[in-house]
């Protein structure tokens, strides 16, 4: 039986896992596009993929501008590959809501940060929400236009669903369901043999999750505010040692507080993950660069109120927050998001 | 009898600080310019003074566009309004070095920040160095026009000699001709009676440049990484408390383990000394925006490291000053002052 999927967020990230759900035969993707809608509905894709080599004209079985309403199509899953910007609306909760059949639409994440299931959960605590943990070096070149250069690798797994006494009232067991779903979805995004995509059991999301972490909340931030690529950071004299170092050992602090134990030598790994000479640029530090608004509460406010919450020091990790905090809200005033007094002196 | 005196730096701060000298009748004012040599030789300085009124085709007694040698002609002053730039040459030191008569010639820095006297001395060890702590909001608005919107307010007094000794092998009592020398400056520089010109004795020289290093070293590192000007800073909720406070707080308490000790105000007042509605950028804003070097070491640096050095706990300005020099870093990159492998993925 063919799956219904409907993905939202067609950029680099969701382009490519479209292609890997649809490439199985198992999947039927309906695409919801938003600044490259009307470029895609004439010309397709236009994709070179590391995975799937260059293909053209590509489209997914369905492309829409707008959020369906479930009454009119049922969907099994939706995929949402959108960046989590605080403070705008719709959140990605009220976006896809016309879109969820209650109780039925499996919604799966494909999102960094942490607590992003959350306001799904408060608005839809009968469904099953999926963690998606991608690592996939894949950019929206030009509208339409998509470059995967890395494999694509993706991690999949349950949230647990925190609503209380869940099963008892719904009658269902969420938990096996969930689990369930979860390899279903592993199954449908794995059936063309083109990409890594692997199940995790819902005890081990918060793992991956956090180990992701780990990079983003520091190189992303660290990046963003002082203007350098990872590279450069790495050859700035101290930058490593004095900002990224303090900043993931404070995460790794963090999530140790809330019962996750990463590897003792992540902090090494993280910081040498990416080779120096690949000068690559954080998303966080294009949007901060284009003046765009960025995901820094997912990304490092909640590690760090998990972690202070818990009374784990966390002044590096503190820092950043608020520094991306006023930026963020200077990008606010810039999009007139934000009214200040006039000018008088 | 006429001070000669040598002005060092002559944009914003540095012209009306010729003028003032100059204009009481007791200095002759040799300046030495760079950007602005051949507008200010051909047209003069149009200055627009809060204190002078409008002034036309102003000129100091003397224009050069190189430092002078002392042989050539006797400095009684040199009166250095140029920024510190650490880790570019020449340094204040290096390059006033032709011009100062050895163990006559009287140092005057009116410049920001900690610890700058110290090479001076090094260099100079038989010379007074004066301090200058200037609050003038004067900037050069296009070559050789100054636009001076704030009353000149100038605190003079004595840098401590540190040289070991000195008296003994000298058999000058060097503190006493440091005090006089502050005292005649201040005279030299009040004559016109247009300006608010005080004299401090050395003792209390600390107090004023610690008092006015807690905004310095805070407002002004915060907005240039930020981008906020001093108006939006107040605005963006959160900043102040989580940001300018918290290291105010820290460079407040480095300076009590100097022995300084700062109203207990002080925190408050800075913070509200400029209204929100002047949205007044620091220089230091402006030259990261503009991608220039800034003089984040003797602003930030030199009070960190002497609060850490006697065990005060400073994690804001920590992280302040290594993400600015993080930014230094990219900035000299910026300028071909540091080479980099290339890039290879």
């Amino acid at each position: 039986m063919t799956a219904n999927i409907l993905l939202v967020g067609s950029g680099g990230v969701g382009t490519i896992a479209a292609l890997n759900l649809e490439a199985g035969g198992l999947a039927s993707v309906t695409a919801v596009l938003r600044s490259n809608y009307s470029k895609v509905t004439t010309d397709g894709f236009h994709i070179k993929s590391i995975d799937h080599g260059e293909i053209t004209h590509w489209r997914p079985s369905e492309i829409l501008n707008k959020i369906p309403h479930y009454s009119n199509k049922h969907f099994d899953y939706i995929v949402v590959t959108t960046k989590n910007i605080a403070d705008t609306t719709p959140t990605t909760a009220e976006l896809i809501a016309p879109a969820v059949t209650p109780g039925k639409t499996v919604i799966v994440l494909i999102q960094n940060g942490l607590n992003i299931e959350k306001p799904l959960f408060e608005i839809f605590p009968q469904n099953v929400v999926l963690s998606g943990v991608s690592r996939v070096d894949s950019h929206e070149i030009a509208s339409g236009v998509i470059e995967q250069v890395d494999h694509d690798r993706l991690i999949i797994g349950a949230f647990r669903n925190p609503t209380p006494n869940l099963n008892i009232e719904s009658g269902v067991d969420n938990e096996t369901d969930a689990d369930a779903a979860a390899r279903h979805f592993v199954q449908i995004y794995s059936a063309a043999g083109k990409t890594d995509c692997r199940y995790v059991p819902a005890e081990e999301v918060p793992f991956y999750r956090w180990q992701k972490l780990v990079y983003n909340a520091c190189m992303n931030t660290i990046c963003a505010i002082t203007g350098l690529d990872t590279g450069r950071i790495q050859l700035a004299e101290g930058a490593v040692e004095n900002l990224v170092r303090p900043a993931m050992n404070e995460i790794v602090a963090a999530a140790a507080a809330v019962g996750v134990r990463l590897p003792a030598d992540i902090v090494d790994k993280m910081i040498a993950i990416d080779p120096v000479t690949a000068y690559l640029r954080p998303s966080m530090l294009e949007d901060v660069g284009r003046g765009n608004l960025t995901e820094f509460e997912n990304i490092l406010g909640e590690p760090l109120r998990e972690g202070t919450a818990r009374g784990v020091s966390m002044p590096t990790a503190t820092f950043l927050y608020h520094t991306l905090k006023a930026i963020q809200w200077r990008v606010k005033e810039e999009k007139g998001m934000v009214t200040i007094p006039s000018r008088n002196v």
